[in-house]
């Protein structure tokens, strides 16, 4: 089970594609430097590959609930949290007036795809933390951020995010936990929430919930959502724990995977009411949500490339050990390596370049982040903005999706082996299938991707992109001639999907959505492509410098040509199925399914 | 978990696309009738529904081993086994010699079908039993099959099939499990197998194992391997059960799915033999096993689509039940039942049409199976068994690939209770994931397809098929154009993949297998579309008799619709990797990997 950290490929993907040195040229990150996110990368290489790569397995026997509302971490799991503390990863991109380190988005996310490949289940309470964090930190008020922002930045307390409700899934209109203001400006909460992921465990001191609950005369509907603080400990005046807050874990599920991370039933106010503290205004609470969603979104689409990443090196390191079967069209009885069959190569590549083309996607889309958050020129700042909205549902949809297929075929490389659990490949398998469902799944993020980011701004971030791409495959002509010819042409198809929602969207919506999947898959696939080709052209540049990393680089430009052969070919069927199959979607009449 | 046999879909594809009357006429099978089969299939269904259904998800729980070296198996299984001796569905297919039934292939598949819907685990223990008696049947002496096969084909006694051995997975070459000549004409075994299906349990009194294994002066490689039974129980003259036999089971594997069937680890021999008896001659094992072969990858191929309808299934409940969000473009702001929203429709119809193109295919395979054993005219049996040996890689490798798709599918309209194990859509995507493993990997049946099944005969029958696909095609022109042009195209870019293989084959074997998998999953949607299209003409021809079924014919005309549309289109794609995609598939060096 072990795990190396692709360090060279994410340096790469942050100083080629996402050009970090211009990120830590922006206000706000002058003490960033590539040589300091260098040191960083090794650190967190060496913390995910020492300590929460080996308790990943164990983490599988799952956590653990006792009948005294308590929960048991997987073994390892709480040792592994407090080294995490104790070495400071917690506050990477807290901003240092709370005690973080401030860093940009794009080295966090760097050292997130580590724990995310190590430890998919860990990561899931630094992930929820930080989101916490975040809402606290732009939406609450000075005395709520000085009771429990520093604690949190550092980790000695983690934080969780209470939006759904039973039978509610992800229509936030339908929350109808309560919230009655108290006398002391407090308020008592109460209602059950499902889904709560690392809602319950013995890893830190306290637990802070984000809850989303309705105050007494709050609006119908997502408009009368306040957002609360309710500390699983209450905190003292002088910042020690107080009493413990009348809210339980009152079960776990028992999922397909990610068993490490204990998704809790939680119960406000079984004995008369959480005592909670709003956050912000009332009946804001949506809005604050929407805040975090896109570093929680990129977060889940860096979980999906993580662990398809973790997957591929298991299947790379099988397939060299694995001797089975002779060379086909060779003599020669004995068997081989099944790394030289070509359907296993075939497997292998198909698995390596869709990681590439995903990290390289959301390492830009983090650096757009960095860049709308901090840029000193308003318009680049919007501009940068408009790119992370429009990336963020494919980063996170088709990741996700691609992690499935990806972790798939790690199975399939491994034979009889995969589907036995022991192999450790399964779990890959299993920890994966949540992505595209969690944070949105990408039946939501489809819908948001062609009617908020697509058709909302007449498409002008789709169709900028898609000429970036092709500008890209001009520059490929020379060099690399089938890559920018189909390059080419699936941004020609691209376009011509983009012009199909924007002429649908509105007259019929039906339409449009019928093919807004296979559109966010199609966007993925182009857009995976343009960075792709960026890396070749790139990496063709730095093969002509003296020293050059030769089998980096070429592998590099491989990478993109099986890229071009093989992901890019698949485009034209998708556009078929948008342009004209909306129809067929919709014609059965619904009793005859 | 309710499980509603498909009746009707199957039906159809047994009588108009399989041409069931047509089987019911040739000799041997007098006794079949299509009335008789409809009698059959309602029997089945009320088996399937009633008894096998109910215990799948307690059967996820796991056999259970003892460390007596016995087998618990999962809770139910045993009494369901009696109730499936007992009903006689055992031997339907076995020969009336043997106290079978005597069925057609394609009639058996129809019950196999329902038994993989209502309970994959449990049908794996006939299908293994069917196998041996298979084995039996065409290759022991007349003293073996009086002694064991009686008993096999009614379930009495089950069945297994001892190949693999640790580390040599489906490289048969490596087999060296041995059998040593004893005085009295047995064969004293000894070696160690894994993943035995089903290689002990509780639910019969009597397990007979065939068993691989080598004489002494047997030849290396795969023609030195000879066919054994090796009983757990020996048998008395009188047919009573002896002495327990020198065969142990010593663990059952953790595995991903498919916990109700025990994937056993066997021992023979450990206190100084198992004694066991030679299937006809030595060193013809490999061989008899070939000649199961067909049948044995033709049920999993059934496996794939059967657990693939289970998931539809419930996935279609769960969309009808199941309220969230306004409709599309609606002003009401109450939410609808998920069916309506258009990406829940796409991915119901992605489902609902490969289930219904893998099924036609499935059964116009089993009804060649039938014609080649069974039809008088000599040539016409070759021209079904080509037709047979081209379809079974592609039944097998598309139906099972697509079960992880359509399974996963299932889970994602689920959402987050998708991934909660009570749901139990998780155990089918779990379940599902073993088919395109065993039996041979998908890249197996790929260079299998290439190979001895396309290049071998000069790309004959898949050109003939495809063929046959553009008659089809053309048929559509005037009633759905956009349906025939789809196939049309598909065809064409078929054929020239058929054409790159028998070019570059021979000279260039590795460019060929690299396109191998791709191929065999093109070949799966071009024929899937055939039959889709010969359905759609059916369905239209079928609507203008008096009383037809307007509703079913219908929905048979806008799936043949969608598949048109959205999985027709992906046949470019492929072709593309497979004629333009090979050299990348293998311009990695190994070492960058």
């Amino acid at each position: 089970m072990i795990y190396n950290a692709p360090v060279k490929e994410i340096r790469f993907a942050l100083n080629e594609l996402a050009e970090l040195p211009s990120i830590c040229s922006l206000p706000g990150y002058e003490d960033c430097s590539v040589d300091l996110v260098d040191a960083i990368l090794e650190e967190a290489a060496k913390f995910a590959e020492g300590v929460l790569a080996p308790i990943n397995k164990a983490g599988d026997q799952g956590a653990k609930w006792n009948a005294d509302y308590s929960v048991t971490s997987a073994p390892g799991f709480k040792d592994a949290w407090l080294q995490y503390v104790e070495s400071g990863w917690a506050g990477l991109r807290t901003p240092t007036e709370f005690g973080g380190q401030g860093m940009p988005a794009l080295v966090a996310l760097a050292t997130e795809e580590m724990w995310c490949s190590a430890n998919l289940a860990f990561s899931l309470a630094p992930l929820l933390t930080l989101g916490a964090v975040e809402a606290l930190h732009h939406h609450a008020g000075d005395e709520l951020k000085a009771v429990y922002l520093p604690k949190m930045a550092t980790g000695e307390w983690t934080g969780t995010m209470n939006l759904t409700e039973p039978g509610a899934g992800s229509d936030l209109a339908q929350v109808r936990s309560k919230a009655v203001p108290a006398a002391d400006g407090s308020y008592l909460i109460s209602g059950q929430k499902i889904f709560i992921t690392w809602g319950e465990h013995d890893m830190a001191d306290n637990i802070i919930h984000l809850v989303l609950a309705r105050l007494p005369d709050a609006p119908a509907g997502v408009k009368g959502i306040s957002l609360f603080v309710v500390p699983k400990y209450l905190v003292n005046a002088d910042g020690s724990l107080g009493a413990r807050n009348d809210v339980r874990c009152v079960s776990l599920e028992h999922k397909l995977g990610i068993h490490g991370s204990p998704t809790a039933v939680m119960s406000f106010g079984d004995e008369g009411g959480a005592i909670g503290y709003l956050v912000g205004e009332a009946n804001k609470g949506l809005g604050y949500m929407f805040t975090m969603m896109n570093h929680a979104r990129l977060g889940v689409g860096v979980e999906g490339m993580a662990v398809s990443e973790r997957a591929y090196q298991k299947a790379v390191e099988y397939a060299r050990d694995r001797v089975q079967s002779r060379a086909i069209g060779s003599s020669d009885p004995a068997g081989v390596a099944i790394i030289q069959h070509p359907d296993v190569r075939r497997m292998l590549m198909t698995m390596r370049v869709q990681i590439e083309a995903q990290r390289a996607l959301a390492c830009v889309a983090a650096a757009a982040m960095d860049r709308a958050a901090q840029h000193p020129v308003a318009a680049e700042a919007a501009k940068n903005q408009s790119l992370v909205n429009f990336l963020i549902p494919i980063v996170k949809g088709w990741n996700t999706e691609q992690a499935n297929e990806i972790t798939s075929l790690a199975v399939q490389v491994h034979g009889g082996m995969g589907f036995i659990e022991e192999t450790g490949v399964a779990q890959y398998y299993r920890d994966a299938r949540i992505t595209s469902i969690y944070e949105g799944t990408t039946g939501i993020h489809g819908l948001d991707l062609i009617g908020r980011k697509t058709f909302s701004e007449g498409g002008a971030t789709a169709l900028a992109l898609l000429e970036e791409t092709r500008l890209v495959a001009a520059k490929l002509a020379p060099s690399q001639p089938k890559l920018s010819a189909n390059l080419t042409a699936a941004a020609r198809e691209a376009e011509r999907c983009v012009a199909f929602i924007l002429e649908t969207f509105k007259a019929q919506p039906q339409l449009a959505a019928a093919g807004s999947v296979p559109f966010l898959k199609l966007m993925g696939i182009v857009l995976g492509g343009w960075q792709m080709g960026r890396a070749a052209l790139i990496a063709q540049d730095k093969l002509a410098e003296d020293g050059a990393d030769t089998d980096f680089l070429s592998a590099k430009i491989i990478s993109a040509r099986f890229y071009g052969d093989h992901l890019l070919p698949q485009v034209s069927g998708l556009a078929a199925a948008i342009l004209e199959g909306a129809d067929s979607v919709l014609e059965m009449p619904e009793n005859l399914f």
